[in-house]
């Protein structure tokens, strides 16, 4: 895992999800692992006074438009959730519990979570849909609700968003590999010639 | 040139010159031409709250290196500029006031300016630095010191900037097809494939 892909994002970002369907296929092409890292974007924007895309004057109606675009041009099926964006901190806490037990429990969780939000709409800020689609995954309701409701995991997510902003992570997908930072699903294939010729 | 791709950008932007090397040429493989209209940054982000992009937190030291990267990504050539961003009124008006005489001076005056900022460093805020690239485009020198000390180009280039924020422009570049609007370099690929496809 030491040449891994640094893979962060916030389940509520679009363009995270779209980057979620295809930079572990990438990776794998190239004989690369890829290490995912949930984190909170309301959290980097207190930091960077950044406002969410959609809410931003002009850009947000663009970016409506630009998210079903980008998804339709990959091949990834997209539905605009009607609430949107919303809070993930019980998702990707639930990441971070599901990670340190199972890794591929934990990447199958944060797949479904996305695809529960972003094809079938569900509300994946409500504790019960995470607790439904963690236990679909293979977990123990108990012992995930009792972990969600203590400071644990709460802590957990924190750090995380911390090392993150401390690494430079401003938005979502931020992708690091060898140390080089790609911002955006667009930078994907930037990242392949990347990974083809050991950086450019 | 009804079906024209619109070609909105800032002289100072540096996504909009990389865009600025290839869209004529890409245009050109599906028998399209492409209006340029430079506008100014500065009078879109009034409109808009946002900040030129190397001023954000985090984004702007990700931005530098983003430059960069994409322009050797895409082989365009690329130093970033000492003077950074600088004021492109001068340069803007100019290539309005080319246009009505000679379009295709207009078009050589936009990659000279470009090229002279982005490959030699070029300081294309001086007012002396545009007359410059514009007499070695074959412009008139008393003619243009004249209607750029004037009223009318002043009037033109707030229109021009009027009319782009009405369609939606935010940023620059911001390309036009067919009514369909994208946004950044990045989207070329996207481009390519509207008009492969005639929309996606």
């Amino acid at each position: 895992m030491d040449n891994a892909l640094e893979f962060y994002f916030d389940f509520s970002s679009p363009y995270g999800y779209l980057a979620s369907e295809k930079i572990d296929a990438l990776a794998q092409r190239f004989g690369r692992q890829v290490k995912w890292r949930p984190i909170l974007l309301g959290v980097v924007f207190r930091e960077t006074g950044a406002v969410p895309l959609t809410e931003a004057p002009l850009k947000g109606e663009y970016s409506l438009r630009d998210f079903a675009r980008s998804a339709r041009y990959l091949g990834v099926p997209y539905t605009h959730p009607a609430r949107f964006p919303l809070a993930t901190q019980h998702a990707a806490r639930t990441y971070y519990w599901l990670h340190e037990k199972d890794c591929a429990m934990a990447r199958a969780f944060a797949h479904a979570t996305f695809r529960s939000f972003y094809i079938e709409g569900c509300d994946i800020s409500d504790l019960t849909v995470v607790l439904d689609l963690a236990c679909r995954q293979g977990a123990d309701y108990n012992a995930l609700s009792e972990a969600l409701a203590g400071p644990s995991v709460k802590e957990r997510l924190k750090g995380e968003c911390e090392a993150a902003i401390r690494k430079g992570v401003f938005g979502s997908p931020y992708i690091i590999v060898d140390g080089e930072p790609f911002f955006g699903v667009d930078r994907l294939p930037q990242i392949e010639r990347w990974l083809e010729k050991g950086g450019f």
